[in-house]
């Protein structure tokens, strides 16, 4: 039951994070989203930093689910092009309803944690089932330089998703084949 | 004198958006960090939305004088070598020193500006000497899409940098020949 409501609560950090910014986010912000009685987050997440911990850590286990999820439903990736269909269906999530708010929260915590060691180390880039699929997919195409080629793809394709997100619009899959492209040379 | 003291004031504030986060950015850390008499940034930013877009237009300038004295101060691009040069040094300048504290200031200013469609008209990629270099060697070298492929690829560098700046470490250049690559094919 206590897990449950620090679950709820962090989802509630993070609503608020999105709506208002870092600055909105107070342990009273996050009473009022969650309709918890006044104190609730504080009995929970003492304090701020415990608050943006416990939000960061939601995160990072709501995006891994989401990665995990469209590993198992999309088919093994063989070709470039289903692996450009994954990374299509990954930036459109990415982009719109829940998929967007995530990705704006992500950032937001990405620019914090550049002033503290703690976020930054639950935050950090680490396996996922996404991450697994474009390794898998650059060593069985005889990619020597695996670990690097994977890291830079993916943080390009981070840095197109941002771009969309403050500037609207959809990332071109011409622009995916450019990176995968890239990848495979 | 008093625009010398509008910037005077804007940068005390780009200092505080660093060190301090968006948090900490408040006319009387302005005063403080300006060590203006309190009440200073008031009176030149009245609101707190004038204050951050006084910040951003700031950054902005300073971004492109930036790229304006790149531009004179490198030879004309005219093979992918000299092209991946200027960007090797553009990704050092924006991950040391003032340009490194430049780039956590953009990168907290542009999860803002979603929010912020205001802040977001300021800060938007616009022309600059950079993007003309890009653009220029694309067309050069019998590019079709130019727009695209160098939104593409300036997009890119900005995510590669952002990744460094919060994981430490430089962007390879490597990656960078990579995009410049996947711009060419």
């Amino acid at each position: 039951m206590a897990s449950d409501r620090r679950t709820l609560l962090a989802d509630a950090a993070l609503d608020v994070l999105v709506d208002e910014g870092i600055r909105g986010l107070t342990h009273r912000a996050v009473d009022r989203k969650s309709a918890m009685p006044p104190g609730t987050t504080s009995a929970y997440f003492r304090t701020r930093a415990a608050l943006l911990t416990g939000l960061v850590t939601r995160l990072v286990h709501l995006d891994q689910a989401e990665l995990q999820t469209m590993a198992e439903e999309l088919p093994p990736l063989r070709t470039v092009e289903e692996l450009v269909d994954g990374m299509v269906l990954l930036t459109r999530q990415r982009l719109t309803g829940e998929g967007r708010r995530r990705s704006l929260a992500r950032h937001a915590c990405a620019v914090e944690s550049v002033r503290d060691p703690e976020l930054r180390a639950i935050l950090v880039p680490r396996e996922n089932a996404g991450r697994e699929a474009v390794r898998m997919f650059l060593t069985t195409h005889g990619v020597t330089d695996v670990e690097n080629r994977t890291h830079t793809l993916l943080t390009c394709i981070d840095g197109l998703v941002f771009d969309r997100l403050v500037n609207g619009g959809e990332v071109p899959r011409e622009a995916l084949d450019g990176l995968v492209a890239a990848a495979l040379r």
